[in-house]
């Protein structure tokens, strides 16, 4: 292996669903392992074959998916104790799961293999040789996790460095030395390391920290420096309990701070995109204050810091922000709402510069909405739309007359969803009725049914996310809701909103802002 | 200073607050302070009276207050270039603070004196010895706060050397290193100490630590092992950017894990709520996955696990949650084996454990249920449902006969939600209509309003958060959802969940699944 290379070895899809709010679908896995392999991850954790039939199913069809640059893995355990290798289920499963690397996890710990697996010491060291052996004998990269290494290694470390001297001698490709309570602290990692290498070749070796005690970082970093080639960890650190090692992190220190290399700099530039895409996919709201990629990682308050930015960035950044893929945020009230505001009409095509007037009205109007629960940097599609009416570029292209949905159910069939709706364009009515998988579908489809005629190439959009967050916490039913809405015409994605207290009132709101972006892009095409 | 001894100070008063999300009243800075003073911390700096009028008004307010354990301290700045100490506003603010304490930062790194401050090196240790000195005068502790030390000793370490020796020989009592930036390894701060310990006694040094890197708990543990004797740093971390290091897992692991002493161990068992309090009075919400205080650090999700703590915690826990105030949680989901279900039943006074059948077609339902969406570690409410249906001890408390919600809308007003309802109970029908400010407020108080001639306790319980997620991103308003909905009769907070592609019908079902919980909690109130 190159000399100052480090694999990365993504574990969200595995150990990050323990996690307590991380729930992935089939689907959105193997849409994370896509994005994992477009940023040239070394080894993707797709799941356990064995345990559920989610992860059975995600290997299925990530057989028909081509991986660029990753290796996609299998995790599971080795075979119980006095039991037959060949004719293990939890082994044959991972197998079946046709990838060419398997991550098997064993006991390293005495208490655990005597107090929770209830066998003996030996039978242990024999289930591991012999299911890592087996895994070999078909083929199998393997990589061997030994569980609770470092707690096993305080407590007996003759028996723990049995081991991993198993696993390896039985051909483990590599052996992971796991602190699978994450209660071990820098300083004991780089002494463990240190020993037990006499009896492993460093280049064999991988850490997996969990973050009780707040050091995943620090304790994986301290492997590496130590000589460890491998690092297991999560985006975002998602994970049980306190979480995984937060691979973001610990890829930007390894490789901006350390001298390392782990990814090509283009997918280091990745990184923030990655680490949001992962918290959307999840539903859990990105952390403002993640080191590096957090959306105040770079954000700078206060008089003495901003003017001193101006002047000199190195001296109050510890990185460029643009080497991670974030950028810096100067929190300064109006002015930079103004230049905010003025950056985004830029993008539009158009110059606010030179209209103070517009831009502090747009400002204004802005703020009022965002205290209302809008968020206009999640939904540049009504941004551009707001900025266009303020400088009087846009004619709405229809007008709603009434819209009525209901959904009905009766005691043991599914609940239906119907829409009416009529709208009018330049004095001309429409009036349409459709059905949907929801309200909100059903009034959708109306809409466009309503549109088409006037509008062919609403045909060409469809929306490909739909978001619901309720605004406050405290009222049940009755919390504020804000919608957000992805659409795409195949050339672009936009997002647009909508905020009330009435969720198909807000949904409304997100959908005409989405049919009016598609429209306004096509300005001879409205009706003025 | 008693061997082994380590005096926590605290900034979350002040370098806290300038966290983006921080914002506190001076009241309530107050009352954080008066419990920090509970919990023993050595040092609470309360902020910068020279900067902002709250700041000033703060330290007015305390001057009433007595402080039992705590030292209050007041924050400002050396006095300005080429100026007067004795006439310098900042200074002056300081002392009328009334405290004993005063911590002064002042630049240790050259770049900032030239290129910020736009002085020269030799003034900029000039108003570090002359603000010193003009403290000690006025009968003042004296902290100082070397901004930047690392950056600037990685820089040109003999001038950082000489402005610290330069502030200890004004007589400070204390030299604070900053890892401003937050930008360093835990090797670096180690080295750094080392070789700064050349020049000034270990005993006089403190540490301050930033999280740009993910590392500030590591790197103020660091220090502490090479000899320093103060951590400064904020509860939960807060602060600007990616925030300070968090003293609750600095305290935690400098007292459980490295033997040192900080607070009295009754103290320590307050750190949770410590934690939860400052959250509550910030508004953030609580991270739940914050070492050692958050409500998942010690909750168990996977079924292999969950079957070895009930055998021996000590196999999966760091610490024992109750030496911090936490405690363990167990969660069931898809990942859960039977252990896990038997668990959760045993908390709702069900002993599963003899009925192995009863016990695996459980599983076996959340696991089919969980693939679909459902997600039973965050809906006690829906699986103790669940549990009770399985064994049989369920029996509805009422049947739907049909539902309808209708929202509509025409041109200039707002949506408008009307829901009817038909159940039925013990063959005695009713039929309501009720109005709400979306779809499912009308559906919720239909309902209501139906099931409480049959069922007046009802009135007792109301909905405190409803949350709604899209399952799958990629299909648009079609989506699958899951409804959360959190109910809470004033004794005990439940959870329950819908899912379905229908948001009306996942709404409905977790509407169904909170009142069936709460109806099924006095047994002797259903209808048999």
């Amino acid at each position: 292996m190159t000399k100052n290379k480090v694999l990365i070895y993504d574990t969200t899809l595995r150990d990050g669903t323990q996690g307590e709010q991380t729930n992935f679908s089939a689907e959105e896995k193997l849409r994370i392992a896509q994005r994992l392999d477009d940023v040239h991850f070394h080894y993707i954790e797709g799941g356990w074959p064995g345990s559920n039939p989610k992860d059975a199913r995600f290997f299925e069809m990530a057989k028909n998916v081509k991986f660029k640059n990753s290796r996609l893995t299998a995790f599971g355990s080795t075979r119980r104790a006095h039991t037959k290798t060949e004719s293990c289920p939890n082994l044959k499963a991972l197998v079946k799961a046709g990838t060419s690397a398997c991550a098997i996890v064993g006991k390293s710990w005495d208490l655990h293999v005597t107090d929770i697996l209830k066998t003996d010491l030996n039978e242990n060291l024999a289930m591991i040789a012999e299911s890592v052996e087996y895994l070999k004998s078909m083929g199998k990269e393997v990589i061997f996790d030994a569980e609770h290494f470092f707690d096993g290694y305080k407590n007996n470390s003759r028996y723990t460095a049995k081991v991993v001297k198993t696993a390896f001698a039985a051909g483990a490709d590599f052996i992971v030395l796991c602190d699978t309570n994450g209660g071990s602290l820098p300083h004991e990692i780089c002494t463990i390391v240190k020993r037990i290498s006499a009896h492993l070749p460093l280049e064999k070796m991988a850490i997996h920290a969990h973050n009780d005690g707040g050091l995943a970082v620090a304790n994986s970093l301290a492997a590496v420096q130590k000589g460890v080639v491998m690092v297991q960890g999560t985006i975002n650190g998602y994970g049980e309990r306190c979480g995984n090692a937060d691979l973001i992190s610990v890829i930007a220190n390894l490789q901006l701070k350390l001298g390392k290399k782990c990814l090509p700099p283009e997918a280091i530039r990745q990184l923030t995109n990655l680490s949001h895409y992962v918290s959307d996919v999840a539903n859990v709201p990105p952390l403002n204050s993640r080191p590096f990629v957090g959306r105040s990682a770079f954000a700078h308050k206060g008089g003495v810091h901003v003017s001193g930015i101006v002047k000199n960035s190195v001296a109050y950044e510890h990185i460029q922000p643009e080497l991670v893929g974030n950028h810096r945020r100067v929190l300064v009230s109006d002015l930079s709402g103004k230049s905010n505001v003025e950056y985004k009409a830029k993008e539009l095509g158009i110059d606010l510069a030179k209209n103070d007037a517009v831009s502090k009205k747009i400002v204004h109007e802005v703020k009022l909405m965002e205290d209302r629960g809008f968020q206009f940097d999640a939904a540049d599609g009504s941004l551009s739309l707001l900025i266009k009416k303020a400088i009087g570029e846009f004619v709405a292209p229809f007008n709603l007359e009434t819209f009525s949905v209901t959904t009905s159910r009766t005691e043991n069939n599914p609940c239906l969803s119907q829409a009416t709706i009529k709208i009018s364009v330049a004095g001309e009515e429409e009036l349409t009725a459709a059905e949907g998988n929801g309200p909100v579908n059903a009034l959708d489809h109306a809409l466009r049914k309503a549109l088409t005629k006037f509008y062919p190439q609403i045909r060409d959009m469809h929306l490909v996310d739909f978001k619901v967050r309720t605004l406050e916490g405290s009222e049940g039913t009755g919390a504020g809701v804000r919608v957000l809405v992805d659409s795409t015409d195949g050339e672009e994605v936009w997002s647009t909103i909508g905020v009330s207290e009435n969720i198909i009132e807000a949904s409304w709101q997100a959908l005409v802002d989405s049919i009016q972006y598609k429209l306004s892009k096509e300005e001879n095409l409205n009706i003025r």
